[in-house]
């Protein structure tokens, strides 16, 4: 029986034990400064794998001080890294496994059918916040080791099994990691690419623009001016800047996504009172960063958007409005498609499936943009969830992909760490 | 000496004790939940002038079932209600003097020149949050009274002034006083109307529109449905109902102003994470009653303009705009001008200041529509301070206009109470 065969019978017969898992991780709600117990299901699968672990907590003077570090968290205390790694004969190339646990806010929780954090299994899909986006995916990583080792492969390169937490704000996990020591010849992220392929990522970065206007009461709001009107204008500025930077993507991993680096307004303060006109408003949101470019490009040509606006309206030139990059950034992903591990993962999906995949460019950051330009690690991002559900409410995972994604991933690490010299097929 | 004379020596001597009065009461910051301080400068002051107080905290069951009761405040303990009487000697007119003690939140207090609640003097304006809206009306009141019982005037007619809370927020104040038996042959509320003398009032009514989108990820936002966006749509079409509504105003006393009966957006708040589509908005605002206008015509016109959203967008149609008519609202008051009392107070600012005075009608709501509507009581609106000040950072009065708003009030109380029968000129 080849190895192939053996790691999809003993995906089939443990079926069971692995929904388990990925409702005991999304059963954790694990939003922002609340990861720690999703963390311990981590910690109690690993030391069960008996992999060698690495619990620690982030926040080192190092990481603070690092270019690439970007977050509005002081306190990182009582919410672990977890890495667990399951060393190799030697000889053979090493590979990280990367996945995050932190999920994003649940949202307007009476629009849930289930409760966000149920993990309710109903035909064939597993339900929650965080099903998606990632915890089906980091089950995926952890039922493919599982796998390699059941099946009784030894391989001769390490792998590095990352369990990160601020993913979702900007990365400082990974880059704790990195800057631990953790590098590698390659790196898998099971983000949900709905197991298409991701040789290049789209980066981000978080804004929050300030918009000025003028107090005054309500009945005469003529005498004010309301930051709220003003804000409409910048917000449709940054809609006409998306348009122009999107006709600018030639890329051909690119053609099937309607908007490749969009600017997303996540969010809009203003006014505290219903009866004055409000004289600050703040638009928070996002701001794709295409793989080719530098995170700074795309800063200045949002900062030169807002300064044009005075040629729209007078007010802003004795008012501008002023950004402030805070948070967030996800640094772009730039990877060739003909690269060895992209070859790797492009076989071993070919010998899984049956069929070609999907290469296709992601439209989200991932930690692989940090793994990359920091960690120096080349990174394909693929993994099991389709990106519509991930942020959504009714968030789900079809539980089949996360046993496909495991099965594609265990070929992928055994081709790429290569089995130990004295095992045959 | 005649009387008008004697009110005018006694106020110029006494400016310094009038100001110090209004920088005591600014100084006490009195946003809504916080007016004890300030009530207990008035309370200080009705005692060393004599009158006959009741302070009480409203909150009855009969108030809060009055129909006219509208207000999103529970709890009004610690904040209590101040009517200061003055009793005539009988036969003569009553009148009723009302001014509210709460101001709204200073906004940006980076903004402010001077601390929002300094009460700095700097070339015969006083600054601070309240100063203007209306404080320095207030203090007029009191000054008037102040005057006559100091040059010896005895009335036929009861003064009854009134210090209240819960203006800016729907006047459960002043309906607290109605029903506690407060009425009159006519009211004064010295609102700031730079002295103009407002016989008709606008009304208004607070709305929160709860506008629906369609989560997402921010980096396939396409996949989503930005409320914010939606809620762009909602402002638009508010902002073409202002128009309909206002160029239906054909009232002479609105000529001089640009938007009789204004919709203010006050308030918008939308989205949880900059990078996530968010799911739902809320726009908050007032919208202006004209005088001649049932509040409930005005609240019907708005929801059918946010009915007709459905033509402008399919979106709509499934998920449509909800309104809910939380909070405040303020009757709008219709005095005629040839009502006696109108004609009194134009005699008293003629005989004061020399000239006519501009009648117009106010471009926003007072405790005065319910004082007519509920407690049957004619109401005029003239005070000291520009109604641009209130609300407005660095808000301010003129002090010289305190001194003259008290004059021609006073001046209005001797004609309309009427001095006793044994007193001369």
């Amino acid at each position: 029986m080849n190895t192939t065969v053996k790691i999809n019978q003993w995906l089939q017969k443990n079926e069971h034990r692995g929904i388990k898992l990925l409702q005991q991780l999304v059963q954790e709600n694990s939003v922002r400064e609340n990861e720690s117990s999703a963390q311990a299901v981590i910690i109690e699968k690993c030391r069960k794998l008996g992999l060698d672990l690495d619990i620690w907590e982030i926040g080192s003077d190092e990481l603070k001080g690092h270019q690439a570090f970007y977050c509005d968290r002081k306190d990182f205390s009582g919410t672990p890294n977890v890495v667990a790694v399951k060393k190799g004969s030697g000889g053979g190339k090493s590979i990280i496994l990367n996945g995050h646990i932190d999920v994003v806010p649940e949202g307007n929780e009476k629009d849930w059918i289930h409760h966000p954090y149920s993990a309710v299994v109903e035909n064939g899909k597993l339900y929650g916040r965080g099903s998606t986006d990632m915890k089906g995916g980091t089950v995926a990583l952890l039922l493919a080791m599982e796998a390699i080792s059941s099946v009784g492969i030894q391989l001769k390169g390490d792998i590095i099994f990352q369990s990160v937490i601020e993913e979702e704000s900007g990365g400082a996990g990974t880059l704790a990691a990195i800057l631990r020591g953790y590098k590698a010849d390659g790196a898998i992220i099971p983000e949900p690419t709905n197991m298409k392929i991701f040789p290049k990522q789209q980066g981000s970065m978080w804004f929050r623009i300030t918009v000025k206007g003028k107090s005054a009461h309500g009945g005469t709001r003529y005498e004010g001016v309301n930051a709220i009107e003003k804000s409409i204008l910048v917000m449709n500025a940054l809609n006409r800047l998306e348009k122009v930077r999107n006709d600018q993507i030639t890329d051909p991993l690119y053609k099937n996504i309607p908007i490749p680096i969009p600017i997303n307004i996540g969010k809009i303060t203003s006014g505290q009172w219903p009866s004055s006109v409000p004289d600050l408003a703040w638009i928070e949101g996002r701001i794709g960063v295409a793989p080719h470019e530098k995170m700074e490009e795309a800063a200045v040509q949002l900062e030169t958007c807002l300064k044009e606006l005075a040629d729209v309206d007078p007010w802003f030139k004795e008012f501008p409005a002023e950004v402030e990059w805070f948070g967030a950034r996800w640094q772009p992903g730039n990877l060739e498609t003909n690269h060895e591990l992209i070859q790797t993962v492009t076989k071993a999906y070919k010998k899984v499936k049956g069929i070609e995949p999907v290469i296709e460019a992601s439209p989200w950051g991932t930690d692989g943009g940090l793994l990359a330009n920091v960690g120096n690690t080349p990174v394909v991002v693929i993994g099991p969830g389709v990106t519509a559900a991930a942020h959504d409410v009714n968030e789900y995972i079809e539980l089949k992909e996360v046993f496909t994604a495991a099965e594609v991933i265990a070929e992928a690490i055994i081709n790429w760490c290569e089995k130990s010299d004295e095992q045959g097929d």
